[in-house]
């Protein structure tokens, strides 16, 4: 059955490059996925997969980090232009985009496998060599671009789907296919927990593409990811003209500017590694005016959840503390949130058997896990998952890029979206078989 | 004669009010009074006055504050359209709005008068009973905003220009009739000064409109003005990913931290009042990379040049020294300079004497000079006409006011307009008669 | 009868001069003036006053800055070894130094003189050329020395009860002659108001040896002195060791460093000058080890009452938040307060009046006022007898000296302790008449 | 023969714990160690050995954090009339007070051993229960006290020294067993490297006696060590009347504050852990005066010595920085170095196949490492024999302590006593045999 799966997903490469292109071309941020929601709906429908959109399994009041309400408008609008499905259209516009196709097949396990969607806030290289751009399938909305291979997840995805609706009779259990949107800036895992969707899931896993450093197809499983919490911080004070009665002012920079330092001086931990970072301050209204508003953009890290934990309480306490010092008043507002990655040994170990015995064409590694480096939310999911019982891990799918992810540049070599489907498919077909 | 420009004024009123309203409605903020230096210009030629524009009366270098090409051509484009008189246009363009009338009469002393004519960057008040909303002449330029009364000025100028052109024959000296663009943020009068435009002016006095606390007419000068400094300072870092290698960053907002702290805290000076305002802050693209940029408007204050001059040196230390404690590099630009003002004791008696034999039946204060409370630049003008030899006083004219100077709902009773031209054009024939 | 008061000075100026070396040879610090109170409460008993000592005249709890115990206890026993007089002895050990003359001639108003009498922490001058050294008189007690006068003005003090005595038949009313501990650091004043002693007191006034700047034999008040609060913040953490585990200290120094940086940075204000200071921090127990403790000597000064309740209280805001900011706790302790000085206009006019009149060799200023430049706890006597419906000045006694007040080298022309009692005895006879 | 050094150090057991209780008795602080170094060298006398003090092994320039001249002084007369031996007390005075005993059989390799020997600045636990002060052998040093086992090793080094030149005519080679001052603070190690006397050598290992946290009777090496840097800096400002004149000042507190805040603020690095700390702080002289110094004792560390250099060129950068930003002078004084650990794997495994072949009896870990925690300067002496082609390890010897190191409570079992000696002999009869 193996030998199958690996021709089907060869088979069907030229179609999943073709999917990758278009949600490539069609890039959408971060609650805004409208038309990528839409096509992969009505793909998995085709399929012949049970669809479950938006409210359906997402909690509306745990998503994170949304944008405002035109940017919501406009999105939708540009999403029905360019052909979303009215069907699903209007039951994913405002932030709902989480899309799941279901396949129950009498008694068995409950496997979910998770795709993320959504693309950064870039503008794409327009240089030439740019391979996306030489082949016409750069993105042609300006400051959205999948600089981070959420658009071969969700190609890999789709053709997952495909290939395991084609063995179905084979399948006994349940099978969920998840793709989630919000990834970045760790922001959408959350809301899809929080609705219950994966409360009876066995086993979960997901994929990421990644550079290959060395020779290896792939990982099982990553570790040393960051948990972390983002916080947007804003201090309102009172404004005055700064040479008339500055003492009447409650003046929000100096707030924020306390509270930028003394975030950066939380003492270092012993148990590990831990982060902070204000991204982005934008304060005031003009030089002769003593500034009434101070929005700060901030994320804590940990390389366990215990040591985010010690970051974000330290770090809250620092922010209110600033708001008394000068006599502001603070809005602390969480904006996203993921765990540190803990993938279960033996599923990892279950998967390498897997690809020792059933696809020795993969070169793999001496070790099941390696480092993530950045943060992810699908470690949201996991924990979700080991809490309800079942077993989870987060592999890396190695392959050749053209620049770091989240670079304007970034590009992947295609090959991936061959061995992607059919690892995932082989994982999930093991499973239920 | 007095009786004779008390009636002019008089007689023009309804004229100054129109071309008041005309300013109002067509507001440019500093550096871009395109179209209204135009009109101004196309007037004074009108009235028989030796026409003087741009370069032939400005430093070009010694201009503070520029706004960038885009905005200059935007809003060339704009004055264009609205009809500025092409005759003028080239001259005036990027930002080389200064106009002055010029009458020469034999011997006798050169006399300036200065007006002001920017607007602000603010959006006017577009609630019902708003008095130029109601009438018709609210600006019509969004973001620009006479909230301060140079569109007063400009027209009570028009108007003291017209007067003295109808007494001509009974003038001996020279009348510098002067038009200064962006005052607001003390960026223009430098570039007058250093021209040399002033070089032989024996006395030189200009009016402000301000509410009206009491029952007088005018003030014979200012006092407690602060001289004052604006920097723009912008730190240059390194960015890098927060998580990833954060100690491959230069944290430009860690710099800009400390200095927004540290320039609160510069010792107190026994010497008299002191002040410093970071008014804005800006930085960093994104919650997850330190920041690689940070830019502040900053401003100090004394109320002497002196007080000034300690500040600003203190404030320069702190800002180079938060560079290297966080390895960035600062640029630091001047926008602005004003001196404190020092009008002097005789001039304004002077005019209190003029003003209690040929006016009785203005309302005239006990003291001569009430104070400003923020910073103008015509002490640039006071101080450069002082050190030359010459004169210098800033009057008060006093009028009902609806709203604070600098609100969006700023207005003033326009019988200013009367009272202004008539007290201007008395001083100036008194000193050249 | 002024003529007498004028001879009797001039007869007692050799024994006001001895008095006077005796204080500074045996100079004892604020709270501590066991053996000068003992001293000066003997003298006045001599001479036929009441003498009211310690608790009589002092409300215990009032007092601000008290030294350790073991100090109370050295000094007492020193004090013991020198002489000090066994009947007041005990009545004034432990802080509790303040003493009174009083004398009652039936009905009149009641007349309040107050002289200061302690000294400061300082090591003398012992270089060649310092007067007190080479006549053998400067301060035995190392660490301790009348750097700032308050050893002329108890002997002033002393010599004027005396010339008072000798008149008392001509008077009528109260006289009540105050010697105040502790004025260094503001400390003193209070308990002596607190006490109750001063709520009949129609009159009080006092005086200062200043340097003379002119040719001025004295001044009728002093103003533009600062309100003040002093404060001492000690923040308590826990310490750890500062490699092993950072995380489970609290470090009470990065809360103090961000007190001290912020303090400094409360908003100046447009009503008027303030101050504030850190004047010395002591922290930590080892370098390696993260500190525990904290302590900061703090002040806080305003122009004004009301300025210097401004700072205050921004000042408790900012001390308070920087505990919180890093989860230490704070103590603040108030070590000392004095108002800001407010002569009455007409009892300096009445001195000014008498003066002209009764003493015209006296070389007088045009002005009555001349400023005080840092602040005295005089002004919480003047503050309290005017609410009660009294009058108040602090006048400038003007004399030579060799070093600014507060220097290890200062001392005065003795010459003063001639015009002093006479000028103090004149106003009281002047009042009680 | 292991049997028969097993035997000597058991047979000399009771003569260890006397001679450890005669220098825990006779504690003496780092450069400071004259009774002991005295005591040291004597004995090393009679054993035999070439002995060499002071200068002859020790670069004077290269000590860091000496004590001042006065310290010294006392120290030497103390230690005099406690009995040091004449011939060695002047060699070590003023801080001279390293001891090495040299012992030369022909050719073979240069081994050489490290003890430390010096005491902390602890007042000794004086409750019932604390074994010394119950066996009578607690501190007459009032703040000097052995908490860190450095008395155990000194005398652990003289038992070793005995037990080798027993076997002596077995051995070939040369043998240099030293006894290192001032390691508390990292700062004695330097001056033995620069002198040149470890030049030669082949093998270089100690040992510290640590608390048994498990069965093991010792570990091969210690990892995880900090390499550290320990700066004094000084801020030199300008004192001024805080009220009078702030402007006048130059605040060195103001300087201090930033400092320490901003130390706590360098980036973390993702190479590993770092550490900063600033321990002490003590400024000013007076509550109203502007501080005119400030004075901070400060550590920077890091898990490798590129990460200690990371975080020492940052501080640097800051510490410069401060001073510059209020105008202060700042000066650095470099008191202590070490660092990270870095034990050969090889020479390790050659140890515990010694333990396993000749000390059967001993309990073995199964790793080689265990982590130090702390930082100790042996890591000087093992980067400085490994740069020159030689080995070393830094042992751990376990055994029951009371209270953790460094702690006025602090206690071992003398067992560890019989036990040390063994290994550290058997060791160097295995390398010179």
């Amino acid at each position: 059955m193996y030998k199958q799966i690996k021709d089907l997903a060869f088979k069907y490469h030229q179609d999943t490059i073709k999917q990758r292109r278009d949600f490539h071309h069609y890039a959408e941020r971060g609650w805004l996925e409208i038309r990528t929601a839409c096509q992969i709906a009505t793909t998995l429908e085709e399929l012949g997969y049970g669809v479950l959109v938006g409210k359906e399994i997402m909690d509306k009041d745990a998503r994170m980090g949304l944008p405002p309400e035109t940017i919501f408008n406009l999105n939708y609008l540009r999403a029905k232009k360019e052909g979303a499905n009215p069907k699903y259209l209007e039951k994913v516009k405002n932030g709902m985009t989480a899309v799941a196709g279901v396949l129950k097949k009498g008694d068995g396990p409950v496997v979910a496998i998770r795709f993320d969607i959504d693309a950064l806030g870039l503008v794409e290289d327009s240089t030439d060599g740019h391979y996306p751009l030489q082949e016409g399938f750069s993105s042609c909305h300006l400051g959205a671009m999948h600089a981070c291979g959420h658009d071969g997840h969700a190609s890999i995805g789709l053709t997952t789907a495909r290939i395991l609706m084609e063995l179905s009779e084979h399948l006994h259990g349940t099978l969920k296919i998840i793709f989630q949107p919000a990834e970045e800036g760790v922001r959408g895992a959350k809301s899809i927990c929080e609705s219950g969707f994966l409360d009876d899931v066995d086993y979960i896993y997901a994929a990421h593409i990644m550079p290959r450093d060395d020779d290896y197809d792939l990982y099982f499983g990553m570790n040393e990811s960051f948990a972390t919490t983002k916080l947007d911080v804003i201090y309102h004070g009172v404004s005055t003209h700064a040479a008339e009665s500055p003492q009447f002012g409650k003046n929000a920079l100096l707030s924020a500017a306390n509270c930028i330092i003394n975030l950066h001086s939380i003492p270092r931990n012993s148990d590990g590694q831990t982060r902070v970072n204000v991204g982005t301050v934008h304060a005031g209204t003009g030089r002769n005016v003593v500034p009434d508003t101070a929005k700060l953009e901030i994320e804590v890290r940990g390389v366990t959840s215990e040591l985010n934990r010690y970051m974000e309480i330290y770090a809250r306490d620092i922010i209110n503390a600033c708001a008394l010092m000068h006599d502001t008043v603070v809005e602390i507002k969480q904006m996203g949130k993921a765990f540190a990655l803990n993938c279960d040994e033996d599923f990892m170990n279950q998967i390498r058997t897997l690809c020792q015995k059933e696809m020795p064409d993969l070169k793999l590694p001496p070790e099941n896990l390696s480092p993530l480096g950045g943060s992810d939310d699908f470690s949201y999911m996991m924990e979700y998952v080991q809490v309800h019982g079942g077993k989870a891990t987060y592999m890396k799918l190695l392959t050749d890029i053209t620049a770091s992810p989240h670079n304007t540049s970034f590009d992947f070599n295609e090959e991936v979206l061959n061995k992607g489907p059919r690892i995932m498919a082989a994982i999930a077909y093991s499973l239920l078989k």
